[in-house]
């Protein structure tokens, strides 16, 4: 094992004769490998950029300003307290040296030595080899990205309510939602929610209802991971809403003044991209193959190619059911694939052979506005009220921490008791830019700074 | 009047034959003065750089990580939404024109004409002549300076858990905060609350107990607004919860290493600072006497020497009661004077002569720890638990928005219930700048670029 030089390993890990397991990641797939080696003889660190775990599947309801940042979130090492051999530590990681065994943090000040390394990073959004869209058009992964969408959500109001020109403010008002996954079938279902109801009457200079919503996707369908039928519903169902759903629509351009799609120009101040994902770059430095979204192609036992001690896990992997279907980037399958590879490796210490990972389906949802869902459950579709208290359900129970359960709670039922939105809060200095910059969000030529 | 050549009179407000009423400031003051206007027959423009109502009085229990953010504020537009003579705009005010009766916003590129003016742009925090200790000790007067507050602890906790050095680790656990008023006694008694139990377990190299909390005070006691006698119950009730209080000290020196405090050199990572207020520099613009603390120093009425139609409230108003004492800058004598001034502009539209504002004394209240205060009510002192408890009373009772109610009484009892902290989270590009300057918060030579 190579020597590690370093203030992490020397002092926050204390060492023993214990095997060393580094998980990279404290989302589902990491904090599931790192729960299933509980009572493993090994010490465990877990390594993440953020302080805190996320339940990412309600994330887009921060961004329409509905529930908290802190609702969604715990505190990872909150989460991992009473697991004694797991310190968390609060690094980003730069590189991987799988030949030497050892990983590199933060900008390559300290190296850190494992014996065994789980990779749970992830994946962010992806631009189609234009990466320059990311600055007009912000994807949904984390909870900066949240608060980011929610100020430009929030910010478009605010910078219609001052607009002068006509023009000025429908683009103000125009909301773009680039693909028709369930991420950007969601963030186009809530918007119309909010609009109508929460933002009613606040405003002197246009009613807030008048906002416009689109949902742009390029395939002949919305939800292509669903069944036909259920995109027809969910497709209905928005459209009921008022939002403009457009199918095999393709995208050619994202600039400061809106998209073009299919030739047409859309002008519009606020657009979100839920189209495409790629994997985080980590993964392209273990020397194995991956696939087109950079996904490592793991072995059966989640393991790379190559290196038997190191595991790739969610949405960095790229896997396969039974069938030979490629296994989905949601969570319930990076927690199946954490807790393989946590038991694979506490197999592996006691001299058993690994198992392959295999991927349990519990079913598909999508929610479309306040009291609409699709869902494939035990592979039977359900749309409507009840598919959506199922997902109401399920999302409660998956959520992480007692108190962020109670507090959900709290604001959903408040939500629908008043249909007011509690959570319609702007910070951070780069509020003031964004709403100089003509009201534009995002337009790379804001300028001034905020006043004292 | 002036003519507004701009876009936001032009538009965002409709111009018609009534008198228009500008108000800068969102905080209780301002309000307090479009809602004393509901009735009269102006149109009232209320500007404020940020989009939400602050509960100022709660803002240390957001930078402990106890509240959410949100919980302490809401939307000025949805307050004010069922007063259909009220336009809420976000914008920031630059400069005053009082002699053409306008203002400038966002840089110079609006101005907008008023028939009266009600300045409530509160104060911030003051520095002795020292703006460059703001870098390192940040003070506590807005929901980002909160924000930021809350980052620096929580991550003086993650560094300690990577720091290799006993030294170091001890610099990051010490907590100075300068300045013994209610601020200050607030945010020293709530430390060792969350450092003793909500952290409780979660790190392996160290006990967060171990923390250690100093509150500096330049004068002979803390909370000098108070009786002696509740000022030494206080200090008494700050040492029981194991916070090193020194009075009669005199901070020299605030850098990245920590303060010299009367010659002393204490190692700390992380200072707050709860000294002083110096009044928004919007007050000094109106050619009018100021105090030392930048205060604007009115009529009777609350109007400006020399500018009968424009009223300054709250923390930028130099105000005395009955005996000659000042009014102190607190949330009722805000509203108090916020009523005031909107109720003289009323009474100025139908001819009847403008009255003196008289400021009734509700009471003071500061709070240590978790069940432990010190009031002064109608006149009498009190302390201990039921202090406490009719401080808890009151700011409910206050705290603007039913739903923020019902949150804030629920993170509290489950805080009470489980010694839990729910809204620690740690948000914002900096963090990871804060995190590598070895574990420097506001460290000067921090350095390195957010990893993607």
């Amino acid at each position: 094992m190579a020597p590690a030089p370093a203030a992490v390993t020397s002092a926050a890990v204390p060492i023993d004769g214990r095997p060393h397991v580094v998980i990279v990641g404290g989302g589902f797939g990491g904090v599931a490998a790192a729960r299933a080696l509980a009572k493993a003889p090994v010490r465990i660190t877990l390594i993440d950029r953020t302080n805190h775990h996320l339940f990412q599947p309600l994330l887009y309801q921060v961004a329409t300003a509905v529930l908290h940042p802190a609702d969604i979130s715990v505190p990872i090492r909150w989460l991992l307290r009473k697991q004694a051999n797991v310190t968390v530590i609060m690094a980003s990681v730069d590189t991987i040296d799988a030949d030497h065994n050892t990983i590199a943090l933060d900008g390559g000040t300290t190296t850190l030595a494992y014996d065994w390394l789980v990779l749970a990073t992830g994946a962010r959004h992806a631009y189609f080899g234009h990466p320059e869209w990311e600055h007009f058009a912000p994807g949904l992964k984390s909870l900066d990205d949240a608060i980011d969408m929610r100020q430009r959500f929030l910010l478009s109001f605010e910078a219609a309510e001052r607009a002068s020109a006509a023009a000025e403010r429908d683009a103000l008002l125009t909301f773009v939602i680039v693909g028709g996954g369930p991420t950007g079938v969601e963030l186009a279902g809530m918007i119309p929610e909010v609009t109508k109801h929460a933002l009613s009457g606040e405003f002197r200079r246009f009613d807030p209802a008048q906002a416009r919503v689109l949902l742009l996707e390029g395939g002949p369908r919305v939800l292509p991971a669903f069944p036909e039928a259920l995109s027809a519903r969910a497709q209905r169902d928005l459209a009921s809403l008022g939002v403009e759903v457009r199918t095999n629509c393709v995208v050619t351009a994202v600039d400061a003044d809106g998209v073009i799609a299919n030739g047409e120009r859309i002008a519009a101040h606020t657009v979100f991209w839920g189209a495409g994902n790629q994997a985080s770059p980590l993964g392209r430095q273990l020397g194995a193959p991956v696939d087109r979204a950079g996904r490592v192609q793991v072995q059966p036992d989640l393991t790379v190619p190559g290196h038997a001690n190191v595991f790739v896990v969610g949405d960095m992997a790229a896997t396969f059911t039974t069938d030979g279907a490629p296994v989905p980037g949601v969570a319930p399958a990076a927690v199946q694939m954490g807790t393989r590879a946590g038991r694979n490796i506490a197999r592996a210490l006691t001299g058993e052979p690994s198992e392959p990972f295999r991927y349990r389906n519990k079913g598909d949802l999508a929610t479309i506005g306040r009291h609409r869902a699709v869902a494939v459950l035990a592979g039977r579709p359900l749309a409507g009220a009840f598919a959506w208290l199922t997902w109401l359900f399920v999302h409660l129970l998956y959520l992480a921490g007692g108190r962020n359960r109670v507090s959900v709670i709290v604001q959903w039922a408040w939500q629908y008791l008043t249909f007011q939105r509690g959570a319609r809060l702007i910070t951070g200095d780069t509020a003031h830019r964004l709403l100089r910059g003509r009201g534009t969000p995002g337009s790379p030529d804001a300028r001034g700074q905020r006043a004292a």
